[in-house]
């Protein structure tokens, strides 16, 4: 069992992560090895103490060497459940279960609101996971609802799977160019199952497949874990980073704005912190 | 009058002084030329993301670049009180006093409780401010009690003025070695006045001079802002910094722990934001 599991890695999580090796932690980390596509793309960074007028992709570069010469490593994979075992916590990741003391959720936050249906049907023809649930779809059809060009190879995983992927990015510069992918354009509007048939309903048009799979950089926190409390999408917590779930704790755009690295940075060594009080306290 | 006042130049003052430039407020920025003695004394700092197993000389002297980059200036100064003047909020700072609209209080915390008596007869013998104060004791005979070499220089301008300084240093390698300066060992414990005459009291003897210094890196929050709510020399502040005072924020290791580089830098740019939303709702 881990002390704890950190959740994310943008500038929230890898502030936590530093923090909880220095102080010899046994923990699990979960993520992106690229770390954080929102961090590779921005443009220029200015307010960050420590690095001047920086890219997101220097910044990104300098975060990947410093994880590195500290030996922490990133288990890359999507987090699809987080869910509260009364004595301790359990991770749902790329269909296999981790457990740990405590959890720290550092995911960032959903850029796009889910769309009606969404939620509801998850589990049941909507996935958030291309590597856990593309193989249910082999030779199939299916929808791919992306909002981001970070997820292009998860894209193109399903598209080797399945018979037929219809491509709808929320982003500029689409590169989908394969045989067996259709790109479409607009914003989708809401998800409908009818008789095993999953319909996904655009202004003008509505299109049908085996499966949607909707690809984000955040799932929204209340449906990743269940019970916990949020407003309008972020997770409440307080001065310590605490949620209202004993041993969850969040840090970074999770929580709020405002949306910076500063803010979370410093939430993360907050979170990592109050972890560490936590165990304490266990013992 | 200031959009707002900046006090402190550690690493919440920082962060909040580049978001507010970034954001192009019209903001006073108080506290030393030379940032934080506490950064510069520190051995190593391996958990800050960005700056990777750094000495606290080395971050002190990147920071005190990009700050020179953005073009942001620093009133070296002590402050000395924070008034609530309830249209706006004024800073006495070297005997001016300065007038703004917010304040972000991040001066640090207090190493060391203020002793019996101490605050009881501030500016009635007992002073926290060398330069605001020290033309007082002109061929008078003084005392000053310091908690970091950082305030040597002020020590020294005070002893070119007095007749004689009694020199307490809480600190390692003193270097006071001057002919009107007179080292002396031990904890105060109280201080008295009697027939003008101010008292320090140590566990085996009494210190009987004209004017006590006490030189610190930061004065208690209450003591420096009547009125502000603190408990257990922290300012009670909420997830946006803001204090019990209308348009006074603090950030950093002034409101509590973890004091770590991380926490004070996401502060201060929470606080920076939190003010830039308080100035935009008084239009």
């Amino acid at each position: 069992m881990f002390d704890t599991i950190i959740i994310g890695t943008g500038p929230a999580g890898i502030s936590a992560a530093l923090t909880l090796k220095q102080l010899n932690k046994n923990f699990l980390w979960i993520g992106s090895k690229n770390l954080s596509y929102k961090i590779n793309s921005a443009e220029k960074i200015r307010n960050y103490p420590g690095l001047s007028n920086i890219s997101g992709n220097e910044m990104k570069n300098i975060f990947l060497k410093q994880i590195n010469d500290m030996g922490i490593e990133i288990l890359d994979g999507q987090v699809t459940g987080v869910y509260d075992l009364s004595t301790h916590l359990a991770v749902l990741c790329n269909n296999e279960q981790y457990e740990a003391k405590t959890i720290i959720l550092a995911m960032g936050v959903e850029a796009i609101k889910p769309i009606s249906g969404e939620v509801e049907l998850l589990g049941q023809g909507v996935s958030y996971c291309a590597t856990c649930d593309g193989f249910l779809y082999k030779n199939k059809d299916i929808t791919v609802v992306s909002s981001s060009k970070g997820f292009e190879h998860e894209a193109k995983y399903l598209a080797s799977l399945a018979n037929k992927v219809n491509y709808i990015g929320l982003y500029k510069d689409i590169n989908m160019d394969l045989d067996n992918v259709n790109i479409i354009k607009g914003m989708p509007q809401k998800i409908e199952k009818e008789d095993k048939k999953m319909k996904l309903t655009f202004k003008d048009q509505v299109i049908e497949s085996d499966g949607i799979f909707m690809l984000k950089e955040a799932i929204s926190p209340s449906v990743l874990v269940p019970g916990l409390e949020t407003k309008d999408g972020h997770i409440l917590v307080d001065r310590e980073m605490k949620t209202n779930i004993n041993g969850v704790f969040a840090a970074g755009d999770s929580t709020g704005r405002p949306y910076q690295y500063a803010k979370a940075v410093g939430e993360g060594n907050v979170a990592a912190h109050s972890v560490v009080n936590y165990l304490n306290n266990l013992k």
